[in-house]
């Protein structure tokens, strides 16, 4: 962890910034990837799958009979787990979701609101590895429910016996998704963006992924499918004072630091002592973590940064827009009022980072790579969209009708004046 | 106008696909012209706007003396028009501000809520063009200050003179706007997105263009600035049967055939008869059209699809999912409640789309080519972001924190595991 010394708020800005993704390497090979799955559906999705992961299954879809057989395979302690956290996120979830139609007369005669509708067809991307994220597959496929998306396709790369992780099953099948593929990579993206002969096509896909996925995702998302938001590497900030707990700070700083050598943790802290406090405690438990070489790497490119007071912290956790922010400081609750540009906020020295990853309810799909200045998290909105409709009565068009006419005439567009000066008549 | 027959839904999904737009081969130009802004700043601007605008402006960004000359020129009359709509368009959307933050206790001792917090940076593209769309900044400067954006940026192409039209510039000084900039096509979108030594660095970038300005957002979408949503050419769907009053039909179907060749209309009628006239009645009305030229090809493109009910007139729409849909049948509110596919409703016979584009008080910047299926119109969302936050107690993590536990130790994330222990102890 190296320390920033700033001169200023615009060169603490440009000492802060994340290096930038390459990806042009890349984007021809998945380019041509997306075509062969565009033009010959499944038989493109099984070849590349024999190439991409060494063998292909011979059917794509999970079975019944798979998602049944996982289930007996989660231990119990983890189900317990599991079901603790669905709870907990799908109350937070169902909260955001806006059934009340306000109607708004705006003036006399027009009355103009807003719906609440699910995006019908929605896909989701799991990574594979040697441990993947059956927590992403509540973080997606729970909203997706609650939202009421009729179709929720999943992809997740086949391991090497052609099965998918039976943590990820027991998830998919907990939330009542049938359409699980082992299918991944840049052909998942594929087939869910354009459809196959077994994949259904879907209109928005959501889901973290390495780079071939990444770029997939963002050449699919110029065309015709939305995205949820652009991928980064895993981000969080510490803010803390004298008065922090150097143990729990230092824990939250790895936790992010684990998940990959390019993860970014910052330290904003307004005691030069308790800085040198949070690190040194670091470096004693990265010693003891199993995932030590990666946490190291990632730790050694991190940031801290000392200011002179818990506000001088904000404005520069402002600026750096993480997508954790931690506020481990007894105003914490003050400073989470200042708080501009952040993905999620964990408030007060109990909030730390994981209980977001898994379990308080909160979404842990989050704005990267300073895109929190302009994305939220993942939330009902991103599974939803805001229909507007209108009334308007006759006499509402006879008193709105001349300002209609006056604008669309200065627009020069007649046909749209027209469509009232009718009404008028 | 052209009548699908169509043999099943599917069917008519392929017969009513839009045609592609091909944005290839200008991928390139555009491409450098981003380099160019991104590495010589306000030198590229000035260098691009001569070669594209054959002029370029003294001062690139618009003077206080400038802006209250164009008030003196704009008439009173479409003042008054700009106002009324202003004030609607204002009620509308503030009614979208969520100020309340529901705190939901998830579980005993965790507190999650969303908190609405405007983008800091914005910025607004305005086409030139021989009548500038200033309806425009109106639908996109009035959300921005609502939302409270700290700085709101607009560009807009100068005419040859060097100047921009005194309607945009009207607009935008009633709105409070005060960086306007001379700068038009692809080499505005760079600016906002990198920034130049006179045009402040956006972090979101809205408003419609030709297809340089939407490729240029396309690409600057791709790394790290946001953008609306896809642009594409206008789009009208027309619910009607037996009773619906032709004339109004026609005018409205003719309404967004002006807007360009490639805009694109349906209409979705129950009854045969009523499709004839409403064709006949639209082809009497085009020949009066000062752009009937434009209104004729377009028109000519578009298609009518007879059904043998309203509600399956709903269902094809919603396939469809047109970026204007209006209701004229006498049973138009019961199907609204049907609308799945849409981006902004006109419920009933006086509903015309015109009104949703002045002055009604909705916003007339909505998703087009499809993509109502995943994508909202532009609403306070678009201008703010949700950030969550959460507290949680002592009592709280003692509650679930062995539930992390559990689900990270799964996913071999230790060190997130760790993070709830060293809280536990």
């Amino acid at each position: 962890m190296f320390t920033i010394d700033y001169s200023n708020d615009k060169d603490f800005e440009l000492r802060s910034k994340r290096p930038a993704a390459k990806t042009d390497d890349i984007i021809p090979v998945v380019k041509s990837v997306l075509e062969e799955v565009k033009n010959k559906g499944d038989k493109a999705v099984r070849e590349l799958t024999l190439k991409f992961d060494k063998s292909c299954p011979k059917e794509l879809l999970a079975t019944a009979e798979e998602l049944d057989a996982a289930e007996k395979e989660v231990p119990e302690d983890l189900k317990k787990a599991i079901l603790i956290a669905k709870n907990n996120i799908e109350k937070f979830h169902q909260s955001q979701i806006i059934t009340e139609r306000k109607k708004i007369t705006t003036s006399e005669g027009i009355e103009c609101w807003q719906k609440m509708v699910a995006i019908e067809k929605v896909g989701i991307y799991i990574p594979g590895g040697s441990a993947p994220l059956f927590s992403t597959v509540l973080m997606l496929a729970i909203p997706a429910k609650l939202a009421g998306c009729k179709e929720i396709v999943l992809c997740s790369p086949p391991r090497s016996g052609g099965s998918i992780n039976s943590v990820v099953l027991y998830c998919a099948k907990l939330l009542g998704i049938t359409k699980v593929f082992k299918i991944g990579g840049a052909q998942a993206i594929a087939a869910m963006a354009y459809g196959t002969e077994t994949v259904p096509k879907v209109s928005k896909i959501f889901g973290p992924g390495n780079r071939f996925v990444t770029v997939a995702k963002q050449l699919v998302n110029s065309c015709e499918t939305a995205i949820d938001m652009p991928a980064g590497p895993s981000e969080l900030a510490v803010v803390a004072d004298k008065n922090t707990n150097a143990e729990f700070a230092a824990a939250d700083l790895l936790s992010q630091c684990e998940h990959g050598p390019d993860s970014q943790v910052g330290l904003f802290v307004s005691d030069e002592d308790k800085k040198n406090e949070i690190i040194a405690e670091a470096e004693r438990q990265l010693e003891l973590l199993p995932r030590k070489d990666i946490a190291q790497k990632a730790f050694a490119l991190s940031f801290a940064v000392v200011v002179d007071s818990n506000e001088k912290a904000i404005e520069l956790t402002n600026i750096w827009a993480p997508e954790h922010l931690i506020l481990a400081t007894d105003d914490a609750e003050i400073l989470a009022e200042k708080v501009i540009n952040a993905g999620s906020v964990f408030v007060g020295k109990y909030a730390c980072e994981s209980a977001g990853d898994y379990a308080s309810g909160t979404n842990h799909t989050l704005p990267t790579n300073g895109a929190a200045k302009a994305y939220s998290g993942l939330n009902m909105d991103s599974f939803m969209k805001k229909i507007t409709f209108q009334t308007i009565s006759e006499n509402g068009i006879k008193k709105i009708g001349n300002a209609i006419e006056t604008m669309a005439a200065a627009e020069q567009l007649d046909a749209h004046k027209n469509a009232v000066t009718v009404r008028l008549k």
